[in-house]
């Protein structure tokens, strides 16, 4: 039987502001990765080792962010956190707020989250460029321990219509994020009609099945899944506005 | 490292109206089978066996499906089946067509589709109850090769904000689909907001990568995975209509 292993990387030690993520992760997985694995990293560690913490006790929180905290409970100053993170509020009812980050994502919260981070005030944001991240972290590999490889920066989103979040890929590094069938003939011969695979999605929420939630372990290696080399980018995954019948 | 494998089970035959397709899942299993495994079967062969299958000669357009199929060049036929195996209409422009399905699952289309089925007028729905198949299965393969596992019956649907589509269970038995962390420590020992994860979902997604969109792949095994033994359905992955912002 074809196949591919999803093999989880324990023990990663707690990662700090300005620490050498890249060296990091290269020492922890220098023994195991081998060339063409997809590595998949949660946005998390990497966040944290770009200084994307914001203690709360420093925001100032907006009219409108006190407001709407005020009226469900939340904290003012994390809400105001969350409109500073996005470009666009695309509902805001409920005490949920889900906007368009300045990366373009659509997610809860703009990806700002108080889980996983240490002290009751500290937030963490999404990585700034988490396409660069994952390119950064890709050509640090290739040096040491000299393997190429493709990586993936992953978070966990919600989604319209079905209950429970699910990994995706918000940084794409040496892989095409999609594979794209369309035109192909499918095993009767027929041109197939709308497959574009979102397989860099696929392989974060795999990576996902092997990381938990409880179990800190931020990194998994993907074996055996024969991606499209590429310079890659999570844009890719995102609806383009012309197309997107949910705004 | 702790991981999971993901096994995709080649040659197998095509399936037809009426043909004993738990059997013939069993036949294909039945060597590499082991307990506590996921079998993720997409749902083409389920619904083929079932005989899901229209064919659209045998379809009178309604008014509505005639004049949204001329405005955007589609067969009025096949909106007329889209519109059958709907219960609501979310959205519909550009010649796109996203429903509620009688089992609740929004997606395009109602989940009818062209690609991968025999003759250029015929188009397959979704199986008429995902979970009762699933658990049909279940019970088939508990009975003969006589392993306990869990059965996931997937298909491709689009997701708002991204593009491309991944796979995502449609029908469930044996496990529960979502694994829920809420009021769970975290490393840090802060509760988790927000993580209950829709592990259904990314089995099933985790399973496309070895299936592809070509190779004719409709089985694959996801081997180390630790669910939580449930009855299980599908419809605990749906998003409750009252908590759903995006209808």
């Amino acid at each position: 039987m074809r196949g591919i292993e999803v093999l989880g990387v324990e023990g990663f030690p707690e990662v700090r502001t300005d620490d050498d993520i890249n060296r990091m992760i290269s020492g922890a997985v220098a023994t195991d990765l081998r060339p063409r694995d997809v590595l998949v990293v949660t946005h998390k560690i990497v966040s944290k080792a770009e200084g994307r913490l914001v203690d709360l006790r420093t925001v100032e929180p907006s009219t409108l962010a006190k407001g709407y905290a005020a009226r469900y409970g939340k904290d003012p100053r994390q809400i105001e956190v969350v409109l500073r993170e996005s470009r666009r509020i695309v509902r805001m009812d409920r005490g949920i707020v889900i906007t368009e980050t300045h990366h373009g994502f659509v997610c809860a919260n703009a990806g700002v989250d108080a889980s996983n981070v240490p002290g009751d005030d500290t937030v963490c944001l999404l990585p700034v460029d988490p396409d660069a991240s994952a390119a950064r972290l890709r050509d640090a590999l290739a040096e040491d321990p000299g393997v190429e490889v493709a990586v993936v920066i992953s978070d966990s989103f919600g989604r319209a219509w079905r209950h429970g979040i699910t990994d995706v890929a918000i940084g794409v590094a040496g892989m095409d994020p999609v594979a794209d069938y369309r035109g192909q003939p499918d095993p009767h011969g027929y041109p197939m009609e709308a497959s574009v695979l979102a397989v860099a999605d696929e392989l974060a929420a795999a990576a996902e099945l092997v990381m938990g939630k409880t179990d800190g372990i931020p990194l998994a290696i993907v074996r055996g899944y024969a991606y499209s080399s590429a310079p890659g980018s999570a844009t890719e995954l995102l609806m383009p506005p012309d197309r997107d019948m949910f705004r």
